[in-house]
């Protein structure tokens, strides 16, 4: 018999309860043995809820009881979360989560302190939801030394992105359906504002790298600045704007690492991930790109992530799940300045004397453009160079070409 | 120190080679102990090889080294490779392959004899090339009960339909130009028949629902058949024309397991995947659809899949990976007359017959049709209810669309 507790009884923590029991069968089988819910700590009462009697208020009760053996981290955040994570660890017992936030900030000393009691840190669902990324990327690309990661790792901007292009909403008008249809929160900057998607390409560079990637080293930009005059402008050239998370290994071992929206090619096959989809690209000297596709949220997909990892736990509890990575450094991350790339400008100005600055360049057309606004695409080159071209100049838009 | 012996030196044995060696040390790294490559086995002279003095051509020599840890079968086919795979896991070494043949028939057997003797047999690159799925669906999906598996599964009439799609080649052009670019045999049948695709459906089909699914219980269509024609007037109706392979979980435990040409909507994932590429479809109760994409085939590719298999099996050799599924039978599998959907007709007749026969229906339109020929998509429905509709009529194209 293995006991879980859940820490934290919101959509994934109840999400996890009900994939429990759903599949429960199915689960105890996969297994070997019995797997069972114990108890379920949330400082809400639940009267009505089927799992009633399996709640608790007080952590310690789950950390004194020798029977708990496997903690699902449901809380989100990184203060009581960081608290009840380090406790349960230190007392042998292993943990899952979904808190994308507490594994981007805490993960190496998380992973250190599990090793240290005998215990695993698993969180597939941190990244992804319910797509499998995080164990295919440590087991399944082993072979390979990973270069380049590039995601949709955000379903809300997806989602307000795929709004603008096709039903021709603004960001204010799309962000106003998400958060209607719940796709959204009411403050929605930690969405919009990429911090999410910068957290999820923390723990995607450090897994595939090895080293801790801090968000605050991570350069981030969001789509508020998104109009759409730039979605107009890049139909145009056959492109969708994409709000991407980027890890790109140097030679010398350093990582480019930040989140902005780019211009996607309609080839590439993250041009056509829509609505609340979540992708991820993975680039390794051997396999070439691998794409994984997939609900980036949402209750039932992400807890099915959470229940994989406490079924990989319970098959076996004292194995060293060895997603181990090393500790980070102030000079890992390398700047985005150093990468060069084709660009999207608007701006305005003259064809004329824009041509005078880029040289070759290519037009865009949009209709109903007001005068004097002009819009192209440059050919490559990095973000000082075209920042400098520009300088002076009136820019509405500058957003990176995905090569 | 774990020792590798590799069964035939052909385009993935030699891959297997050439990744052990490049990423060499990354790999001890991750196996923390050196993973030496000690045999190969073929019967071809190698001498100019940068791995000489490592070929031999006497299977015995590697059955009975008891210094022999994991042998990597690259020889394919169901029978030299059978009787090695046999002999080898009796010696209790593990063996890892990317034979789907071999796999497909004889899976239960081998994975049987594994279990007995102590040791593993995993196959990870015998589906989709490098791309990570059947570990995936065993451990990241293992809270699902799994429904519904979707696959481009063969890169050879992938590319061939991409390339009667976007330069409109016909079949047998499509076909030359694939094979003049090494992407299908000079006997294309395996391939362009749908062998290929139906033996990757059944190992799937056995991961995800448990039982042997036998080749020869799967009804299998390739694409000679598809034209110019069809093509265009898919084209029409915004889809595209992709060989599938298919399996569906029945209520009573049954499986719908079927390889045929089937029209997409250009919305669907799947439609968007190109030229030599893969992409495999799985939906869950819990997790929703996922999807893994990537290149199905090529030396590095598939090596990468190999060699990740290896790297699982040298972190601990006895370790069962219990990746097992149980006996076939002959009843498992139903046919897929019971599965309804829309259809695509391409017949000689009138469009007010048609509609006599059909009621509501889609007609389809393309430039150049000859006289007499119309196209149309059908309402839902099973597929012995629209061959008697259009019994006594002269079908040019029946294909079924994928919802």
């Amino acid at each position: 018999m293995i006991n879980i507790a859940i820490l934290g009884f919101g959509t994934v923590g109840s999400g996890v309860a009900e994939v429990l029991t759903t599949n429960g069968a199915l689960i105890d089988q996969r297994v070997n043995q019995p797997v069972s819910l114990k108890y379920i700590l949330d400082l809400r009462d639940f009267p009505d809820s089927p799992y009633a009697q399996h709640f608790i208020k007080d952590f310690s009760i789950i950390e004194n009881d020798p029977e708990v053996d496997i903690v699902v981290e449901t809380i989100g955040g990184a203060t009581v979360a960081l608290d009840y994570t380090t406790r349960a660890l230190k007392a042998g017992k292993s943990v899952v989560t979904s808190n994308k936030e507490l594994v981007a900030t805490h993960g190496y000393d998380l992973l250190q302190l599990a090793r240290e009691h005998g215990a695993n840190y698993l969180f597939e669902a941190s990244v992804g939801g319910g797509i499998p990324i995080l164990r295919p990327l440590t087991s399944c690309l082993a072979a390979n030394q990973l270069t380049q990661i590039t995601g949709i790792l955000n379903g809300t901007t997806n989602y307000i992105l795929t709004r603008m292009i096709r039903a021709g909403l603004t960001f204010e008008q799309a962000l106003k359906e998400a958060q209607d249809n719940g796709y959204a929160e009411r403050d929605p900057s930690a969405d919009v504002d990429g911090h999410d998607a910068c957290r999820k390409i923390c723990i995607l560079a450090a897994l595939a790298f090895g080293q801790h990637v801090y968000p605050e080293q991570v350069p981030t930009q969001g789509i508020r600045q998104i109009t759409l005059a730039d979605v107009a402008y890049a139909d145009s050239c056959g492109c969708k704007i994409k709000l991407l998370g980027r890890a790109i290994r140097q030679e010398d071992g350093k990582i480019c690492a930040f989140v902005a929206p780019h211009l996607l090619y309609g080839e590439n096959p993250l041009a056509g991930v829509e609505d609340v989809f979540n992708a991820i690209a993975v680039n390794g000297n051997a396999i070439g790109d691998v794409m994984f596709y997939g609900q980036g949220a949402g209750k039932l997909p992400t807890a099915s992530a959470v229940v994989a990892d406490v079924i990989d736990l319970a098959k076996d509890l004292k194995h060293s799940r060895r997603n181990q990575w090393g500790p980070g450094s102030p000079d890992l991350v390398v700047s985005s300045d150093i990468l060069s790339s084709r660009w999207y400008v608007r701006v305005n100005t003259t064809l004329s004397r824009a041509r005078e600055l880029f040289g070759d360049l290519q037009p865009l057309a949009r209709g109903g453009a007001p005068a004097g606004e002009i819009a192209f695409l440059t050919g490559p080159m990095t973000e000082p160079q075209v920042r400098e071209k520009l300088s002076g100049l009136s820019v509405g838009s500058l957003l990176r070409v995905l090569d």
